[in-house]
């Protein structure tokens, strides 16, 4: 395909969680290339400054409502997951790994960890929960956590998080199509825009 | 009317601009009214910690970026101003004052004074230019801000700005609808099915 979106994304925001279950629909819909691009958020946050809406307890509280709204709109489950706030390194380490050997499983995989992660509000940073969730998803566990550990992933993924502050993104999910940057779930309708401009 | 829809607002906000530019049309197709609360976005902040997204340098380049998107979905010009940042204080407290004092008119004060400031970047937190835009839009300038240095007014201001924090408010622009809150010029459409269900 020569058209495509890219996805930037970290399994602890439930606002790319709310993206990721709406985005291969819209890139289907225009015949465009879904690309599923991993990150760590907190690296993202570290080097530009930012911080989780949490930190401000207001507007915390106000996020869950209005991605609950959301959620409703596109009706699709929501749990905010009690384990919060999750390290995602090892988890994120683990997407890189298996998306360097099997991307064609990838999107499964993504739907799998996200759906237990804010569709079931399971504890995705415990290992002990993390293998069966991939297990029963059809995935070789102990494989893709192996994976995780694997240097030249550790690094990748340093790199694609770094590549992505160069690039603009400040959070997640950003969606990158027709050569510009669209930031948030709530953007999804420009997303959109763009790929039918493509 | 029975039925309404309150819009917070700082005349600092071009986010707020955006949401004034619709929310009459959105009342008015709804048979809502549509009530104006001015309150100071700096009181808002140092209430609840929350910040400035400009304060993040990429995110307030994204911004920029998001907000002309949104113009130009509106069909409204949207000039940055180029004297930002601007103390509102005192325009607020004129915001305030008229009001109080012309309630009838106050949602053409907030038209002709969003349409200096963030149509066409006029610097509003200085009197020898708002007096000519208050004379413009047929307005009595020299009482409008003499009203704003009314101790009555400066504590109504105060008053309001608490009573919003009180409610959940942790920025501009908010609008509360059916008992809701929505928060940003990117949610008139929860807002739209807010009043729809009144």
């Amino acid at each position: 395909m020569s058209k495509g979106i890219e996805f930037y994304f970290d399994f602890g925001s439930p606002a790319a969680y709310l993206a990721s279950t709406q985005l291969p629909r819209i890139a289907a819909a225009a015949g465009a290339e879904l690309i599923y691009k991993p990150v760590l958020l907190g690296g993202i946050f570290q080097a530009t400054g930012n911080v989780s809406p949490v930190t401000v307890p207001a507007k915390g509280r106000y996020m869950m409502i209005d991605l609950q709204r959301y959620a409703a709109r596109y009706g699709v489950p929501l749990v905010f997951n009690p384990q919060f706030p999750i390290n995602t390194l090892q988890l994120m380490r683990c997407a890189i790994g298996a998306q360097l050997s099997q991307p064609a499983r990838f999107p499964a995989l993504v739907e799998a960890l996200y759906h237990a992660m804010f569709g079931q509000g399971r504890n995705l940073g415990d290992p002990a929960v993390l293998g069966p969730i991939l297990t029963e998803a059809g995935f070789d566990a102990a494989a893709i956590v192996a994976g995780g550990t694997d240097p030249v992933v550790k690094d990748r993924l340093k790199q694609e998080t770094e590549a992505a502050v160069k690039r603009g993104l400040f959070g997640v999910p950003a969606m990158f199509g027709d050569g510009a940057m669209f930031f948030g779930q709530d953007r999804l309708d420009f997303v959109r825009e763009a790929l039918g401009r493509l």
